[in-house]
């Protein structure tokens, strides 16, 4: 594997799994070409019978399985999900070998992969890795280099032709018999299912799997039959409990309450709430809910309102949506109840997919049109690069989400506690790029906010407030202060590259490195 | 131009402006190969700043005009279009040459075009044509062959590769800067924009042109702003009384009800409007509402509902669904402002587009699950072969419309007087074939219901039923004598072809020729 420095300074590969990959070189900088994957043109004379198959594995008997082939999932299932450990045990038991994996995101409860990639039933994955999958990537577990994309990236890559899919299962809520599909009706009920659409769209074959097979037509038919060729209904996709947590609380400590109050006072303070198009995106962990709070507080006492948030719906948002001061929700994903039932039911709480909201490769994805991104982060450096993939320690634990693709919001705000516990949140040099400096443009501590010199204009907005801002090196040394002074090497890799981190345009921006590490796997 | 004899016995090219064609080879036969149109790659880097054109003009300048390039455009403003003349004056002061237009239909309102025909601005159009420009047509006026689709067609032949689209204007009653875009609001409002969602998706420019410019985000987004370059907002997209007649009124005429009732009659007592799955679809001409009219008190009568009505929207098809006799409209247009009404409000009115309803060259469209199609016809021949877009002299004055695609459904019925003043309904053999006799399942007339006996499972429905059940051919005697046994010769042609009618699957089932004629233009 050949690697060159790309424009972060970063070594990556040239070649990644055979096939050509293109190193970073800065934001808006590569340019694509060629032309969007066109796939196999069907015909009806084909699906004159009905689609509905008896189980999965008649699905799997209409599939042309072959070793090598590339099965795809989406995670709107979460921890809660069934499905992508029954169909991967079923092609282990059909001797399938040499699988990749391209699922939107693994979790926790796909553990039984770690089995299925040690005997050479699965290759690969190309998707996030949440928990322990990660945990067997970073150890050198994977016969092939693992490769992570962002929401949006994972639409281009699909779109792009980077990653070709032989057949992707869609786990749907609701689903009638002619493979018409939404997330927002039925016992599994999830909300959308965006991050599926592309899979429907290029995979060459495309199962829709459901609990709740309704009678023609299934609406909002977000996934559309004419893209569909088999249909199967099963009795659970999952653990209902695990799907949707219902537990998205505020924090209550006084730490993160105060960066988030902070992250809520910046907001204001930079005027961006009392302009027209003001807009928003936060999470919903507990300090991203807390920031919601405080300024929804913050805009009620100025009357003014959001033309629209992006969500990650939460109640919290939907109240909002409801008294006014949010307009819309373009909404990615539902993380409680109030949101999947908002998304069903208010015509002002709208489905998004990533290519409406995350895909670099469109004519402009609404990205761009939020205002205020707020996000969390592992570590962040000096030069403002972010890593959420890899923790301190070099362990591959999480996915990347949209984090890149929310980055091209107009103010990009990560909020954090200077240090968890001995681990501080600024570092010279993250262990792995997930954003570049270039796109991050605040930090939000307890001990003050770091606003990238890049952005005088923020800067010039903030004139004459009283926010504690500081710079990025204060926080850093007030970090290393807060660890007692001793900052932990570098974690120590080998030199195989185990993973790739795209950018969301296609390039490659880091890489993760095989740990060095005494069996903690 | 090399002719050959079709499935059909028609004499057909083999070739067609310069682009191979494949003969009519019956339903479901040809099986298309290749891949969709992959559209270029595009980059959210060259659309950081605004879309937003000043004007058509500067639409123009960005859009990189040349000599023989395809314009598109969208019928759905109808007669009362201010668009298309508009853009092709332009064109022509610009001196560009040798267009061909795309448009999903020409109407009345665009016989400007005619004169740019003549002078070279326009070399041909591949679209349906009603009216001055079908006229001129039939004379020979075009400098190619013109191709008629039907809505499914086009949205295949735009997919598929046989028709590329340079440059796509879509007029849209709502727009945000961003290009998304819906029909459903705003002054010009006309419902369903789907006849423009393939042009949007494929085309290598596309301009959104709005008389209605709202704040981002413009909410149906059934035109998304991923696909969409340039957005410009004009004071009028024409004349709001002709985009909407609302005077969709059902017939009086006695002869019209009479057939009306027959055709309702024959749909009950198939038994169809008991099964679970009935759905029907009628279209707003005067008898086809006066059909929906009596369908409705037969099945109220009988306390049974459909799963889903196909639209054509309008006032009595609302009621319907209102009423709970109908579940569902998957509407394909709206008629009247009833209809417009229902589709922006009632979560029951569906928006679809010619993918989801039409397309024949998906993984399924929807047509097959239409249980009954009333459709009306120009001809019908003895074979139960249709025209329905030249006239029995020859004049090629109107496009397919939905009309092939319909007859997917499980009994497509032609509704028709027997006779028109001196033409009657029933000929030996249709100047012009539309749909193969064999996709065609009844034609009901004032003088009896002649079921096309290659359909044995409807003839076996309507054992022991009243209804007045002939042969085609005792039709045709019938029609004969009506018109006082004289039938007028098929009218004098040249060999010269001068359009196409396509099959929706993308084979050619018949050709118009030049019609010989004595200045009639």
């Amino acid at each position: 594997m050949t690697l060159v420095r790309n424009a972060l300074g970063r070594m990556v590969p040239t070649e990644i799994n055979k096939k050509l990959a293109v190193p970073f070189q800065g934001v808006g900088k590569h340019r694509p070409t060629g032309l969007k994957v066109g796939p196999e043109i069907p015909t009806g004379a084909d699906f004159t019978e009905s689609k509905l198959k008896q189980s999965i594995d008649e699905v799997l008997d209409c599939a042309r399985l072959k070793d090598g082939m590339t099965v795809s999932f989406h995670h709107h299932l979460r921890n809660g999900d069934g499905l992508v450990n029954l169909v991967v045990d079923k092609l282990a038991r059909r001797g399938v070998k040499g699988i990749t994996l391209a699922p939107s995101a693994l979790f926790p409860v796909h553990e039984p992969l770690v089995e299925h990639i040690k005997s050479g039933v699965v290759a690969n994955i190309e998707g996030s890795m949440n928990g322990p999958v990660g945990r067997l990537c970073t150890t050198g577990g994977f016969r092939k280099t693992a490769i992570l994309r962002s929401h949006g990236g994972r639409y281009r890559a699909i779109q792009d032709g980077d990653l070709h899919i032989d057949l992707a299962f869609i786990a749907a809520p609701s689903a009638d018999s002619h493979g018409n599909a939404n997330g927002v009706h039925g016992p599994s009920a999830f909300g959308s299912i965006g991050f599926a659409l592309a899979d429907s769209l290029y995979a060459d074959k495309v199962a829709v799997v459901t609990d709740n097979l309704v009678p023609f037509p299934c609406y909002p038919w977000a996934i559309q039959g004419g893209n569909v060729d088999f249909v199967v209904q099963v009795d659970s996709l999952g653990d209902p409990e695990k799907i949707v947590s219902g537990t998205t609380k505020i924090t209550t400590d006084p730490t993160r309450l105060k960066i988030a109050r902070f992250a809520a006072e910046l907001v204001r303070d930079t005027g961006l709430v009392e302009e027209p198009e003001f807009s928003f995106q936060a999470g919903a962990g507990g300090m991203s809910l807390a920031f919601v709070k405080y300024l929804g507080e913050f805009m009620r006492k100025k009357g003014v309102s959001a033309a629209f948030a992006r969500g990650g719906s939460t109640q919290l948002l939907v109240d909002l949506l409801n008294e006014g001061i949010v307009k819309y929700i373009l909404d990615g994903q539902c993380f409680d109840m109030a949101g999947i039932k908002s998304l069903a039911e208010n015509p002002r709480h709208i489905d998004t997919n990533p290519f409406t909201s995350y895909c670099y490769h469109t004519k402009g994805c609404f990205a761009p049109k939020v205002k205020v991104s707020v996000l969390g982060a592992t570590e962040i450096d000096v030069n403002f690069n972010v890593n959420v993939n890899t923790h301190s320690d070099g362990w591959l634990l999480h996915g990347i989400g949209g984090f890149q693709d929310t980055t091209d919001a107009y103010m990009t705000v990560i909020t954090a506690p200077l240090a968890r516990k001995t681990h501080p949140i600024v570092v010279k040099d993250v262990v792995t790029v997930t954003a570049p400096g270039e796109a991050i443009d605040a930090l939000v501590t307890e001990h003050g906010i770091a606003v990238n010199p890049r952005r005088q204009d923020i800067l010039e907005r903030l004139k004459g407030t009283e926010l504690p801002l500081v710079s990025i090196e204060e926080l850093y040394d007030k970090a290393t202060e807060l660890i007692g002074g001793k900052r932990a090497p570098k974690p120590e890799t080998t030199d195989r590259v185990v993973a790739a981190i795209e950018w969301r345009d296609g390039t490659v921006i880091d890489v993760v490195k095989q740990l060095v590490t005494e069996s903690r796997e």
